[in-house]
């Protein structure tokens, strides 16, 4: 299929996209002087709005910036290369774990977590989470403890119906409502968070030897979990621009008759951000349906989307079943809650008895603090505040990276979420970046965890959950570094220079 | 191997069911006085203290009754038979659910527990579980609240190193020194009960085909892990004495190949109660030892044993990591907690990754709660409590079986927990009980959920968690007429009458 237009990026981004590469081949130079609005305009063609999102997205970036009544100048966004990054020193060297604790768990992340786990980390970049401020932990332990003192019982009621509370059922089912979900309130099952719910969903639509369709890049812990139940993940192509690639998906269902289930993240995917367009989104579905495939959907991300008109999940469009709906409240709630919930479509039956084989369930002042917290009007409240806060942390990070990385490092920039996914300047590697970067106490997860296939090798994610401060500035400075370094160590880079 | 008189009950249980039998038998009638204590010393030459016993042991189980001054009748034991019994209407038939959607995780346990759950209970019989009044929800919430309170960030805390709580890592390292284990702190990892734990440990020493011994009869949700996850159970048989056989075991090795791994529940197996001797722990460890296989031991039920001296768990034996060692406190502390522990021996490291792949971890205020109130001092009284409850509880189950069930029932009464294994007279069946029993509201766990064998169609577990209150005594006298109803309609016993 050819691209229409439909598919191309807006105007201000193309050209932004322009600028971008002038500024990193050195056609526009540090110091530079960059067009004015004026020029912008009647250079290209474009409206006044254009020209100034060119500018802001360029400024937000870090490649310009603003001199007042003066104009917009070229930044110098590459390091200063200090010297020779430091050699690394894991606390617990990879040669202690030789991997065979973790067959088939995917040796590979199990390792990289396993090492980042037990180093001495200061500037935790590797994982997608808030900080600690930016939730709303205050009303949380006041509805907490008021439910403890509402419930004597709440904490030591066994329950003969294993299963979910109905209070927070209800809920769940009004929230799913809002989005443009409809799931009878007795079909919402509490989980443990989205890992327990697509592990779940896994484990019953597909045996061993299935296949099981995933996005690549993908987030890490969905291929430990494909790989934990015996299955085997088929990568298709995701776009940063609009996520699961369905040409390839219509290839794989030709060619892979143990393909059984295709799982998404369609709201701000991990780890690149991609947001599915709503027509995306109903050919996905249709597809699904027609294919007899299990739509596994984990939208874990959507209320981070910076948006005004709030997607609707992939659910919205399944009228046959198909779509098992996974949602957590581990990231805009409360990560020690572990709170999400799942609606199994024509599976649920299955997955509820699953569930009770695994974990059981009711964990009742759990179910019920996130009951109340979403229902309450602060949480509207507190998502605003969560999604600006992280909006001014990833223009930093952006920031950061623009002016500490070496030339040629690229991104996309997300529409919300809490990470950015980065595609190193060829000759770095982000397995050695992990490595020399852990030793430094930086964590960072490197883009070959994204994937079976290493192809990621370039690329890096790295969270915006913290606040930015100086360390995490100075992380950034580093990290930077370290890549300079490599490129300089790298015989390409040399004979070309 | 030959039984030796290690083996044998004490005395004075011999002789109770020499009586027992004799009642059941008609050779002592009901209302027939009873040989007092100084006539059972003389003519079976036994002590004052076994005559006594012999005496006390057949009162508690409602055989016989004490007239003050007079001495001790013989009860009639047997029902009276008002009728046939109400044809069964549970709310959903087994027809709707086929089965299919249950495949690889028991079918028929898995049908059994979605019927008893969508039926109406009043009485709940059927799951072994303390009432909420057993429980010290009060200082639980106490607890819980200061928790909130001095931690402000308890819930919102994510953490980079994904684990189990420190303080809740030595917590329990304490406690397990105290049993008679030692376990290192950082080798504690928290699970959501003893399910996930016995889940991970499962995965991590099997994989699909492979075999697990597993005792005979055992609890059905370790049928339904095994099942779920795509290995075969072993039965082993299990004495209500000693629990699991080892020269049974000792065949199974010779004979299989491909058993991985052994579980037991060594402190009153659930269902029948047994209490593994010390001197079987010690063979068995060294069994597991000498074999390679894996030992999961299951340790829910050791603080509800009614002894002086509290046994020690298998991993007391262990000296090679061949132990995993499971812990919950979800029936002594909170089940809405679901909090529990294991160490996964030599496979700890791998169990920890599988964790992280499946459920991740870390609800710490449940672990620092669970831990806060298992080290107050208020923990041993509340447990000597419930021990205390329990006991008066199985008591008055144990009298309204004898007194209301058919003549032939019989049951080993345990040392200590929460349920009532019962074997029926011939011609009793307890699936037909199981559905209509639960047509009239009432729950109770069929004996073929506890093997996959079919081995105890005759046989009920009914839970003692319940105060006996007049509702419960009503419910004992339903079942025994419903099972004596079955006896009535049996043609053998027909032609015998």
């Amino acid at each position: 299929m050819a691209a229409t237009s439909r598919d191309l990026p807006p105007l201000y981004r193309q050209w932004a996209e322009h600028y971008r590469q002038a500024i990193a081949k050195g056609a526009l130079s540090a110091g530079q002087r960059m067009p004015s609005v004026r020029e912008l305009m009647q250079r290209h063609a474009i409206s006044l709005s254009t020209a100034l999102q060119i500018l802001r997205t360029l400024e937000a970036e870090g490649c310009l910036e603003a001199r007042p009544r003066v104009g917009y100048f070229v930044c110098s966004p590459a390091a200063v290369n200090l010297g020779e990054a430091t050699d690394p020193d894991p606390r617990m060297p990879v040669s202690q774990l030789d991997g065979k604790e973790f067959v088939g768990i995917n040796e590979r992340i199990s390792l990289w977590l396993e090492q980042g786990r037990l180093a001495d980390v200061r500037i935790d970049l590797g994982s997608a989470m808030p900080a600690p401020e930016l939730f709303d932990g205050a009303t949380l332990n006041r509805h907490g403890a008021a439910l403890l003192r509402e419930f004597p019982d709440i904490l030591v009621q066994g329950h003969s119906r294993p299963g979910t509370h109905p209070v927070f059922q209800a809920a769940m089912a009004r929230r799913a409502l809002d989005a443009g979900v409809q799931v009878a309130p007795q079909e919402v099952m509490a989980t443990l968070g989205n890992s327990e719910a697509v592990n779940l969903a896994l484990s019953a639509v597909a045996e061993r030897g299935d296949v099981i369709a995933v996005e690549s890049p993908t987030f890490y812990g969905l291929l430990q979990a494909v790989e934990a139940q015996n299955l085997r993940a088929l990568e298709i192509p995701s776009s940063a621009r609009t996520g699961i690639s369905l040409e390839a998906l219509e290839l794989a269902v030709q060619q892979e008759p143990r393909l059984k289930a295709v799982v998404v993240v369609p709201h701000l995917q991990m780890p690149h951000g991609a947001v599915m367009p709503d027509e995306h989104k109903a050919r996905l579905v249709d597809f699904c349906v027609r294919h007899q495939l299990a739509l596994i959907e984990d939208d874990i991300y959507r209320e981070f989307l910076d948006s005004p008109q709030p997607p609707r999940p992939l659910k919205a469009w399944d009228r046959h079943g198909q779509v098992i709906y996974c949602v957590s409240f581990n990231k805009t709630v409360a990560p020690g809650l572990r709170q999400g919930w799942m609606n199994g479509g024509r599976w649920h039956t299955r997955i509820h008895m699953l569930k009770f084989a695994k974990t059981r369930n009711m964990q009742v002042w759990a179910q019920l603090l996130t009951a109340r917290t979403v229902e309450a009007a602060a949480h509207e409240r507190h998502l605003r505040r969560l999604r600006q806060a992280l909006r001014q942390q990833r223009e930093r990070s952006v920031q950061a990276v623009a002016r500490y990385f070496p030339v040629g490092t690229r991104l996309s920039v997300p529409a919300g979420g809490l990470s950015l996914w980065i595609e190193l300047p060829p000759g770095a590697s982000s397995s050695r970046l992990f490595e020399q970067a852990l030793a430094l106490g930086i964590r960072v997860a490197p883009g070959p965890m994204f994937s079976n296939t290493g192809r990621y090798e370039r690329f890096v994610r790295l969270s915006c959950g913290l606040p930015f401060s100086a360390e995490v500035e100075a992380a950034y400075v580093t990290l930077g570094r370290l890549v300079q370094a490599m490129l300089d160590q790298d015989p390409l880079q040399r004979v070309a220079a």
